[in-house]
């Protein structure tokens, strides 16, 4: 098994220039583990219009237009769709997020996926790190993707 | 406990101008967990002089400078340091990422370090995923923090 | 009539994966208001080769480029056209702004030509500010697009 | 009166090196007009949790920390403090966008509160234009200045 | 010989809407001059795994990605392939520079490939200056050109 | 000599936390080599007030702001006077460009003088490309530096 971000040795952003362009989605998934000072925190601040989450929401939507700018080999793709979604699972002191991203591309969409988890998982913490210093972001995973030559792939 | 990126219930960036700037850092961690194919592929890649592990590793550095523009609510800051080391932990099928990120500022560098090890785990997963895409990213939490007013703070 | 930009109430990128592209246009206005005091100094700067009417037309084609960056829940667009235009309308003690954008996608550049009137008319602001401090931006609004499902518009 | 971004015809970035840095504010305002349609789309979408006016907020906020990259001539800034607030003014139909922004810095943050007034209106633009292309982003204004050796100036 | 880049003597973004897309490639060069310092520097550090050519093949690959947001006038594109290499030529004291840029647009990824060299070749100067700080960057020009209405162009 | 940028063999952002805020200069050179039809084309379209160099010039100073963000282990550091100018030396048939950055911090500002003049260099050939691609980007090196331990360089 090769590595295909590498060539001779060397990273580079692999050609796809020949490949179809064809509809693409991806959904990832990632968990922020509370304590109960942050548990505490976020379920006095969630109940205003300024909701902790919506501003987590947002800033993974803002951050799956963004991956190509942060991974280094990633292509950049015209998005055409993101849904971020954040849910408090009280009972295990969690935050569940998942990201969808869809394109029309030569190549997928699971790094923008991933990132978005990745940037809404953060920004929870962020928000949430005046409470608690002791949070931690966790199974930050792929669940699904479909779409491109591989076809479709389910965790 | 209030939300302090709240006020009277809407986000906002805290007010730290009054705060007099100190000497800063922040210490993160996350692990990738690695698929017996990833493993494979990781250690086949590694030989040579493109290093995957050195592409995550600068992409790890240059996400901490992203990050008041990933982090809504973020203060962007004038970084004087930052470090990011990945390591195979190949017993244990994993790789460890470490970041520390220094400032001298109003306010501190948690969000940066942790920023720098979630991008330098999401380059990781890019580098591997047409090995595997069943990679995981976890354990992405703060191991330390110092300077400021609250002072020290280690896991 | 719901918002399209919300999906059980939580905002989200429009899924426009199915649309076909077709060729958008999209042309906004704007306008800043100049005091006496801003008016001559614009008349005096504008005779030589480092006209600001020009960096403020610069300004605001980049700032088109920019526009998925800086709002949360445009989708990046690979625009293939953009045109600002600055003048000095001395008799109404004014500057005009007019940015046309094209794209070929699967949604329109309303928000392009918007964003590439309101960045030319903040530095048309910057530049005269140590004049006069009392400039005002007004009147930044669509003027006609055309193109996709909903056809023209025309104010 | 010579254009200070101006030097021997030519833009530059102001040479503020030797100025001290001192505590900086800057408030400004702007307003969204809303047509009929777009008044009653926001009523209806304001009432979940996913409050557009908190999309829109946010965006300023995310806006103000861009300005360097938007003005051509603004001077980077570590800013210590942004606040945008937006309220919809039912009566005159129309929303009220006001920020305010504060740094210590050699020089002021009169265009990055201006710059977060005009991203978070025109994302209040962006997430109604489905309902009404009619709304105009309008009287976009400093309200306030302070600090620095030109002191305070207020509208 | 008119310069397309302006229009009734105004910078513009040259409409290209009806230009259909095809593939299009370009690759660019540049060298950067060693001093005897800054060549033994690299010498000595290119040994272990953390080879500065890596991190400046990186640094190219990363700016190819960011050119429409340096280059005023460039369309922005969705680059579908980009390669950049970094050959130490020690007898002749230099380090050589090559870049290929692939896409699938309505205009030429020229200045892609450019400034990936660009960026390239100033992350060598980076690493090395505190070496030398005597180090040029020279030859910074186009090799090859494919795709598109005019055709191949070769130096 | 240690290439200061490696540690253990892998690069990082050197910390400079512990080093004293000092007033930093430097001023960086380049050359566009120019074609008899490129220089035909920036002398015809040099004459309206839409002068290229002019756009060259913005392009370089906007440059200057993203160096942290191209470079991958430069500082981000709050510039505080940015100058870049253009000039055609027509008997020389070439254009040259000279960018001046100062700043107040705890390390040089060379990267950003020789990005600035960089970027301005990209930008003449982009706007001459379409008259001639055999334009060439060359002597791109640094003239003086000021501020720091190490103190004043001169070439």
């Amino acid at each position: 098994m090769d590595l295909t971000h590498f060539k001779d040795g060397r990273p580079h952003m692999v050609d796809v220039t020949q490949k179809p362009p064809t509809v693409r989605t991806a959904t990832a998934e990632a968990y922020v583990r509370l304590t109960p000072e942050a548990l505490a925190a976020l379920k006095a601040g969630g109940v205003g219009k300024g909701d902790p989450l919506v501003v987590a929401q947002l800033a993974g939507i803002m951050g799956a237009k963004r991956t190509a700018d942060l991974i280094p080999l990633c292509h950049p793709l015209p998005l055409t769709g993101v849904e971020v979604r954040l849910e408090l699972q009280e009972d295990q002191a969690r935050v569940r997020v998942e990201a969808t991203v869809r394109t029309k591309a030569e190549t997928g969409v699971e790094m923008e996926a991933l990132t978005a988890c990745a940037v809404a998982a953060l920004t929870v913490y962020d928000m949430l790190k005046a409470a608690s210093k002791g949070l931690e972001i966790t199974d930050l995973r792929l669940l699904h993707k479909a779409g491109g030559k591989s076809g479709e792939w389910r965790r």
